[in-house]
C-alpha cells in the first residue's frame, strides 16, 4: 500500500471514529430543549440504524471539502457530516423494511426492522430524518445563518423527491418498468448521487467558498456519486455476500438491469478509471490540498467491500 | 350562529382555500432548482396524503397568531403554515400503515397505501417531511435567515424523537403498556400538542415577537392543543364513523384508555370549558385582536368532526 493510500485510510478511520461520537452525541438519552421525552425504544432504534461502524464516506467527504478552505471549522463540517449521515441511515432503515427492498441484514447485523419490528424502523427512519435538519439549525453548529438555511435547502432537495426519495421509487419501479439506459442514469443520479453532490457542496457551502469553487466541487460530487454506484453495481454483481455484510445477486434476482450487467465488467473497469481521472482534473486548482480527495476518489472506485 | 362564530368559520375556510393554494404549488410537476426530476406516481401519492380538503387547522394558528403582530407578513406566514400541514399529513400518511395503527380510511377517502400501496406511502411520507424543511428554507420564503433557522429547529423539535415521532411511539407502546394518567398526559403533548404548540409559536417567532409574546403564545397553544386531545378522545368515544369519515371506537378496541375513558364524558365536558376559558385568559392582553384565536379555542373545544 501506497504512503498515500496509508494517510487516506488514517483520516478515513479518525473521521469515522469523530463522525461516530458527534451521532452518538446527537442520540444520547438526554432531552435537548423543547423535547418533551426520548421515548427509549425509539432511540434504541435510532442508534441501532446508526452506530453501527459504517465508514461514514458522506461525511469524510463534507469535512474533507470544507479543509480545502481555510475559511472553513473543522467542528462546523463534522456536524454538518453528522447530520447527512442521520439522512443516509434513515434512508437504509426505510429501504430495507419489508414494503421495500425486504433486507435482513446490513453491515452483517439484523436490519432495524428485523430487531425490532416495523413500526419502529418507520419511525426510527422518520425521526433520524427530521434530526438530521435540528442538527444542521442547532446552535451547537457553529455557521452563521444564511450557511444553515443554504444547507437545509441544499439538503432537503438532495433528499426529498427531486432527490433521493424519488429515485428510491423509480428503483423500485424499474422491478417492472425495466428502464432504458438514460433512465438508469437518471436513477441513480437521484438515489445515490443527489446525497454524494450534497457533501461535496456542502464543504463549499460551509467555508463560505466561491461560486467557481462550488461549482468544481459540485461537478466532482456527481463524478465520484457515479463512480460510486459503478462500483456498487459492479460489487453486486462479482462480491459474495460475506464480504459485503448483506445480500448480493439482489440487482438482477429482481430482473434490474444495471448499466453494469448491460455493459459487462470490463466496460465498467474502464467507466472507473475515466471518472477517477476526471475527479483528478478537476481538483487540479486546488493543487496538494486536494490529494486526499483525488485519492478518495480511487478508493470509492476500487472498494470491495 | 353568532356573528362572531360567522366570522371565524369564514376565515377557517378562506384560510384553507389560501393553503391547499400554496399546497397545490409545492406539490406541481414542476422540478426545483437542484431537484432532478419529480417522479409522477411518488407525486401523485404526495399529493392523495395532503390535497384532501381538510380543514387546515395547524396552519391557521400559525396565520392567525402571526396577524397579532402588524410586522408579520401575511404570505410568509402561510407558507410556514403550508411546511407544518406537509409535516401533519405525512405523520397521517405513516401513521396509518398496516405496521402502525393500519387505517383504510382517512376523510372518508382511501389511505396512501391502501389507494397506492405500502412503499409509496412509506416514500410519499418521507418526502412530504423533507418538503417542509425546504419550504421554510426556500427564497419564495420571505423571511430572514435568523427567523428561517429558529423555525427550522422549533419545527425539528416539535416534530421529532422528543415530539410527535416520539408520541407516536409511546401510542403505539399503551397497547400494551396501559400508562397511568402521567403517562397518558406526555403521550398526548408529544403525539399531537407538540405541533399545535409549535403552530402557536411560529406565529411569533415569525414576527419577531417579544419572548413574552411568545411564551403567551406557546401556552395558548399548550392549551387548545389539551382541547384538541380532549375533544378527539371525545369524539372516539361518541361519534359514528360516518360523521367523523374514519372508524371510530378505536381506541377502547385497542384497550388504550384515554384519560376521557377514564374520567368519563361530564369530566371531559368541564376541562374543555375550563381550557377554552384559559385560552381566553391567555389572550386577554392582546385584546380584541385575538378574538379569533379565542374563537378558534371555542371552535377546537366543540368540534364535532
Amino acid at each position: 500500500m501506497s504512503e498515500r493510500q496509508d494517510e487516506f485510510l488514517n483520516r478515513l478511520r479518525a473521521n469515522a471514529q469523530a463522525v461516530e461520537a458527534v451521532l452518538a452525541d446527537l442520540l444520547s438519552g438526554d432531552c435537548r430543549p423543547e423535547e418533551i421525552a426520548r421515548p427509549a425504544r425509539l432511540l434504541a432504534a435510532m442508534r441501532h440504524g446508526v452506530l453501527n461502524g459504517g465508514k461514514r464516506l458522506r461525511p469524510f467527504l463534507v469535512v474533507e471539502t470544507a479543509a480545502l478552505f481555510p475559511a472553513a471549522e473543522p467542528a462546523a463540517a463534522l456536524r454538518v457530516g453528522a447530520a447527512l449521515e442521520c439522512i443516509h441511515c434513515y434512508s437504509l432503515v426505510h429501504d430495507d423494511l419489508p414494503a421495500m427492498d425486504d433486507d435482513d441484514l446490513r453491515r452483517g447485523q439484523p436490519t432495524v426492522h428485523v430487531a425490532f419490528d416495523e413500526a419502529a424502523a418507520i419511525l426510527a427512519g422518520d425521526s433520524l430524518l427530521t434530526l438530521a435538519f435540528d442538527t444542521i439549525a442547532a446552535p451547537e453548529t457553529r455557521l452563521d445563518d444564511a450557511t444553515k438555511v443554504a444547507l437545509v435547502l441544499a439538503l432537503s432537495r438532495a433528499a426529498g423527491i427531486g432527490g433521493m426519495v424519488g429515485g428510491q421509487t423509480l428503483d423500485l419501479a424499474a422491478e417492472t418498468d425495466r428502464p432504458e439506459e438514460a433512465g438508469i442514469v437518471t436513477l441513480q443520479a437521484m438515489k445515490t448521487g443527489a446525497l454524494i453532490r450534497f457533501a461535496c457542496e456542502a464543504g463549499a457551502i460551509l467555508a463560505g467558498a466561491s461560486d467557481g469553487d462550488r461549482l468544481t466541487l459540485r461537478r466532482y460530487g456527481e463524478t465520484v456519486g457515479l463512480a460510486f454506484q459503478i462500483a456498487d453495481d459492479l460489487l453486486d454483481l462479482t462480491a459474495d455476500a460475506a464480504t459485503l455484510g448483506k445480500a448480493t445477486g439482489k440487482d438482477a434476482g429482481r430482473g434490474k438491469a444495471t448499466l453494469v450487467a448491460r455493459r459487462g465488467q470490463a466496460w465498467a473497469e474502464d467507466r472507473l478509471r475515466a471518472l477517477v481521472a476526471e475527479a483528478g482534473t478537476l481538483l487540479a486548482p486546488f493543487g496538494a490540498r486536494a490529494e486526499i480527495l483525488a485519492e478518495t476518489a480511487r478508493f470509492i472506485a476500487n472498494r470491495r467491500s
